[in-house]
């Protein structure tokens, strides 16, 4: 199949490439988004200060914005980095972590979502639905929300926001407003790790960084991130803390058989 | 034994109300603690922009205060929050990381005790001592303290501050001012982990989100951490790296049979 | 060798004296420099505010400065800490990372080295040449030069900023102006964890704060790091997460006979 193709090349360049992928990201799991950059391959960059960071855009092959512990001070960094990253083509991916959970974050992410060209945007249905006003149920940052119609509200938000929408659930839609893809890898005891959401948006990150197209990058974030899931719960089991360990160690061996073997990509 | 079953029944009311637990805490634990708190079966959320928490509060179930990297705007995020929790009655546990061993941590923890009520105050010997006035030592964050006289700077505290106090020690002391338990669960090794006490204050965020009455939410933390704790050790041995992983494992496998044989709780 | 047996008269140094090791560090390793710091035996202490850093450095026996997510807030407290560590003679490992990749953070360490006496200035080629003005090949916060002139390049940072001068590569080389040595121990695959830069710092910190000379104490965390790295990776091979937690395994057990025997340090 034409996207499992993709999804091994993608692999293949951030390997080949190493790109640079900065992050305005949150305190939370921030170590595992640079620990999960590293483990495919490529390099993370960490750093909100607006001193520090137009410097770093510049040597950057991509940019992750992840609104996870906003503040006023790293809103603005985000905003003005996304128009310097714009300036020199420098793609960039959205979470617009929490968004519906507070005004703060439903304004941020929509803010940003009009001031700077995002090429994707990754959240979970409770996020997306909240940034295209449509009601829907949110827990803190955690979605509670069915994945019902998920298909088209990818599509409608690909088209307001004009950009590449991966929504992620037991099924992951991701749509350019064209074109729809399932991803249906993954194991629902991912959902127990504190930041796999954003670990997602880190290797779409890195996906964007080696020159992916924005649909292939979501795509293949959320194949091998899944693949890696399953086989990491296969060989631990119910061992919540084992299976953060193993979901690493899968990644750092992840290879175009497994992806080809195990990737479960549906072109609807 | 009553307590045993308040315990078991803590957990089983986690598991099955999944209650949202808010942080402001420390930069240096909160990826263990947002961890922690999915583990048991709660649900995390972290932020402390005083624009955000306004919002998160509202669908809350408790509210985690722990000053461990504190400064002058989280300080009054916290203040804030403890306020707006206070007036919708959402339980908060109150971290004092470093109490004594500076005066601004001192002030803080004293200030919050004084302007909000706080449900559980968790600390070392001399984080309470040190809010009590009595002369103590302390060691940056980490306790040098001897456990001479737990009971009764537990008591004395409790009836101080109107509140359960829990005082970690080799046996952790707990007391709302009338009674008092000892858990003698855990193993020494714990202190060689980072943020494990941080980490027993978000269990009892979890409890409290739960449900759960202050001193039972006390009690049943140190009870589950403790186990879990000793079962690592006895799995791993002394492997730091591992028996924080196996740590979590046990945590998520935890059931009432565990519990009930291996809960060594004493009423005083 | 007599530096060899400096390593192991360090390591138990550390774990008789526990000392107190203050950091202002980033908030993406942090955790990992807390944990690897209670590892080998000392006390970890992590604050950046300016009102509560003044009485910290009073009870801790060195400082760790890490420029790693800088912002103009904890520049001012690194700057502020530092001098008052000079005051009552608190060792002080300066850790720059980045520098050459942007301004800010070039002209941060180079402050650092003007206003304060530092001990240990530990970084990679690209981070030390290019605080010597000398042109270098910078990647965000990895770097991307060879070792070639390592030897000359940390001889003369030792002379131009008075301490002593780490160089962290395939083979690490240290230099205090006037002898250098060689440390290859060590595995490639310690580049691939994100911090493991910091937590060697963290380590120097620990020896300094145990009373070592600040070349022992940069050799002797280079060949402990190095010996740990190297036998986590015959135990658990190309398994990246597993890799980390075993890492911290190692270094907890680490003993004289694993030194004597697995040390390559090497005099020039």
């Amino acid at each position: 199949m034409e996207m499992l193709n993709k999804v091994c090349e993608g692999l293949e360049l951030i390997k080949r490439r190493n790109p640079l992928v900065h992050h305005i990201t949150n305190y939370v799991s921030v170590n595992d988004c640079a620990n999960i950059t590293l483990t495919i391959g490529a390099s993370p960059v960490m750093s909100d200060a607006i001193e520090d960071i137009e410097d770093l855009i510049k040597i950057s092959n991509a940019l992750v914005l992840n609104i996870g512990t906003l503040n006023k001070r790293t809103i603005e960094s985000m905003i003005f980095l996304g128009k310097e990253a714009n300036k020199i083509n420098i793609p960039i991916v959205l979470d617009p972590v929490g968004a519906g959970a507070t005004k703060l974050r439903t304004e941020t992410a929509l803010k940003i979502l009009e001031e700077i060209k995002i090429d994707v945007l990754r959240g979970n249905m409770s996020e997306i639905k909240s940034l295209l006003g449509v009601s829907s149920n949110t827990k803190g940052v955690d979605s509670t929300e069915k994945m019902d119609g998920a298909e088209d509200i990818a599509s409608l938000a690909a088209n307001r926001f004009s950009c590449v929408i991966g929504i992620s659930g037991e099924v992951d839609v991701i749509s350019d407003g064209k074109e729809i893809y399932k991803v249906s890898n993954g194991h629902s005891i991912l959902t127990k790790v504190t930041g796999t959401g954003c670990m997602v948006t880190s290797l779409i990150g890195s996906f964007l960084g080696a020159g992916c197209e924005p649909l292939t990058a979501c795509v293949s974030s959320y194949t091998v991130m899944g693949i890696c899931g399953e086989e990491a719960y296969k060989k631990v089991g119910n061992n919540i803390g084992t299976f953060k360990v193993k979901l690493f160690d899968e990644l750092f061996n992840l290879d175009e058989t497994k992806i080809k073997e195990g990737g479960k990509i549906e072109k609807c």
